[in-house]
C-alpha cells in the first residue's frame, strides 16, 4: 500500500514542501512506494513554491483510513492531524516542534526530531549523500521551507545549520537567496483573496494559558500595512472565530519580515492585559501595539505567553 | 548543571549500558558535562558487565529535581520514569520502543527512535566516525548491549544493523562473540540471590488487555530448569506482586535463551485462556506450557497478547 507523507492541517511552506521531499527520498532512493498529500489548501507562499517550480499541487485528504500507512512531517500534535490519525499505520514522524505527546504507535518506528529551524534541514540530513540525485525541484523546495521558516535567517530559531544547507543549495541552483526569499514573500504578503476568517485561522495554534484558551495567529508579511488596514473588520471578526473555534480569544501578532516587528492587535482589555504581561507591552487604549524584535510565535510568543 | 543520563525503572543491560554510552559521548565529544544515572539496582547481567569492564556503579536516583536537565534512553514511557519527569528539562531522548506517549517537553528537544534492537545500536550511530576516539570499555559495553538485547542475535527483534556494529565492536576488542555473550547469559541466569517477588518484577511491563491489566514479566535464562524449580512458590506470589503493583495478573515468560522457546507459568484458568486466545496453546490442565520459538516480548508476545 502507498505511504501517505503530509504534514499539519492548514498547510504552510514546510508542510506542504516536506512532504514532497520525503515522498520523492522515499520513492527514488529507498524505493518504497508514496505520496505527498494535504490536509487542506496550501498558503499563498506554499502556492508560489509549487507554480514557482511547476510542481503538481499535492492530493487534499479529509482523513486517513484505518491501518492506512502514513508518514508525519512538521508536526507531532494529533490536533494538527487528521482524526483517524492513531488509526493510522504511523510509519515514521520527522519534526522539530516540541514534543506534545497524544500520538501513539503500535510497534517501534523511525521518530527523528531536532531543534532546528525547518523539518526540510532535517530531511535534508537524512538524505545525506543521495541529496546528488535529487533533482533541481527537489533542492529549490528544501531551499524554499528554509528561507519560509526562518524568514531568510531572521528568526531567531535560525540555526548555522539551517543556514548552512540553504545557502549551499542557493549556490547549486545559482539563485540568489535575497532576491527569491523577496519572490516568497511577496507571494505570502499577498492575502487580498482571504476574508478575515480565513486570515485568522491561516497560521494559527491553539495554547491554553491562565484557564483561557488563545488561538494565537501570526501572519508574516512584508506589507503589514496591508493587513493592518483591514484591522476593524478583523476585530469584529475574532469573536466569530474564537466561538466557532472554541476558543476564549484570538491573538493575532501581524509579522513585519522586514523590520523585524510584529503588530498585535489589541480589540479588548483582555488582550491589553495579555500584552503587558506577557510583553510588558503597554498598549494605552490603542487598537494595535507594536513588539519590536518579536518575529517567532515558537521562540518569543509562546514562552512569554501569560494572563 | 550536570545532565542527568538514564534509562527505565528495573534496569536491564541495555538501561544500565545506554547512560554510560551517551554520557561519555557528551562530556568528551559534545564537551557537555553529564553523568550516568540509574533509575534502581542494575540486574544480574547488567552488574556483570559492569564488573567485568571494571566500571563504577552509576549512582542511583528516587526521582529528578524540576528543571533538572535530564537526557532518557531506551523508554519513552511516563510509566518506566521518575514521578517528576514532565517537571525536568527533558533535552533529549533516544529510544527504540513504540511511541506511547504521555512525555512532553518545553521546547522542541532532539529525539531519535529507531526499530532497531538496541538503543546502543543507535547511539553508536549517533556517535559516528568520533567511535575511534572512545575508550575500550565503551565499545565493550555497546557491544554488551546489543547481545544481551538481540539474545546473541538470536531475537526476531535482531537487524542486520545491529549484528554488524556488535561484530565490528567484538572484531576490535579482539573478542569472541560466542564466548563473550555465554559469559554475559551466565550471570543472568544467576538468579539465585532473588525473591520470587524479585524475579516477577526483575523484567517486567504492564499492558491493559480486554479490560484486564497484566504485569508481563520475562526471565531470560540459560537455565530454565533453575527457575521452574521454583514454579510452585512462583506461582503463590503471583496474587501478592499483582495487587501490590495494581495488575490483575502477572503473566512470567521463562525464556530459554539457548533452545528458543519460553515457557509459561499457569497458576489458573485466566492464564490458560491467554495461552489459548495469545498463542493457541493449550495447557491441559498443567502448570506450564511451552511456547516454542517465543523469545521477544516485543515482536513476539506483546502483539499477540489477547483474552
Amino acid at each position: 500500500m502507498t505511504t501517505l507523507v503530509f504534514g499539519h492541517l492548514s498547510p504552510d511552506t514546510d508542510s506542504t514542501g516536506s512532504p514532497i521531499i520525503w515522498a520523492w527520498y522515499l520513492n527514488e532512493i529507498r524505493k518504497e512506494q508514496a505520496e505527498a498529500v494535504l490536509l487542506g489548501e496550501p498558503n499563498t507562499e506554499a502556492a508560489f513554491l509549487l507554480a514557482r517550480w511547476d510542481l503538481p499541487k499535492p492530493r487534499i485528504i479529509a482523513d486517513v483510513e484505518p491501518g492506512q500507512p502514513v508518514v508525519i512531517v512538521d508536526t507531532n500534535n494529533p490536533a494538527e492531524l487528521p482524526k483517524g490519525i492513531n488509526g493510522a499505520d504511523i510509519r515514521a514522524i520527522i519534526d522539530h516542534h516540541k514534543l506534545v505527546g497524544g500520538l501513539e504507535t503500535k510497534g517501534p518506528i523511525e521518530i527523528r526530531m531536532e531543534p532546528l529551524a525547518c523539518t526540510a534541514t532535517i530531511l535534508h540530513k537524512m538524505i545525506g549523500a543521495d541529496i546528488a540525485q535529487a533533482p533541481a525541484w527537489i533542492k529549490a523546495t528544501i531551499l524554499t521551507c528554509i528561507l519560509s521558516d526562518t524568514l531568510e535567517f531572521r528568526s531567531p530559531t535560525t540555526t548555522p545549520e539551517d543556514r548552512a544547507v540553504a545557502e549551499a543549495l542557493a549556490a547549486d541552483l545559482g539563485l540568489s537567496i535575497p532576491e527569491y526569499a523577496a519572490e516568497m514573500f511577496a507571494a505570502k504578503s499577498d492575502v487580498s483573496a482571504f476574508s478575515d476568517a480565513e486570515l485568522l485561522r491561516m497560521d494559527s495554534k491553539t495554547y491554553e494559558v491562565g484557564g483561557k484558551t488563545f488561538r494565537v495567529s501570526v501572519l508574516e508579511t512584508t506589507s503589514p500595512e496591508t493587513v493592518l488596514s483591514r484591522k476593524a473588520s478583523l476585530m469584529e471578526t475574532m469573536p466569530v472565530v474564537a466561538t466557532e473555534d472554541g476558543a476564549d480569544q484570538v491573538l493575532l501578532f501581524v509579522v513585519d519580515i522586514l523590520n523585524e516587528q510584529s503588530t498585535l492587535l489589541v480589540p479588548n482589555d483582555l488582550v491589553a492585559q495579555v500584552a503587558a504581561k506577557s510583553f510588558g507591552a503597554d498598549a494605552g487604549g490603542a487598537d494595535t501595539i507594536v513588539l519590536p524584535g518579536v518575529v517567532s510565535r515558537k521562540k518569543q510568543i509562546i514562552p512569554n505567553l501569560a494572563l
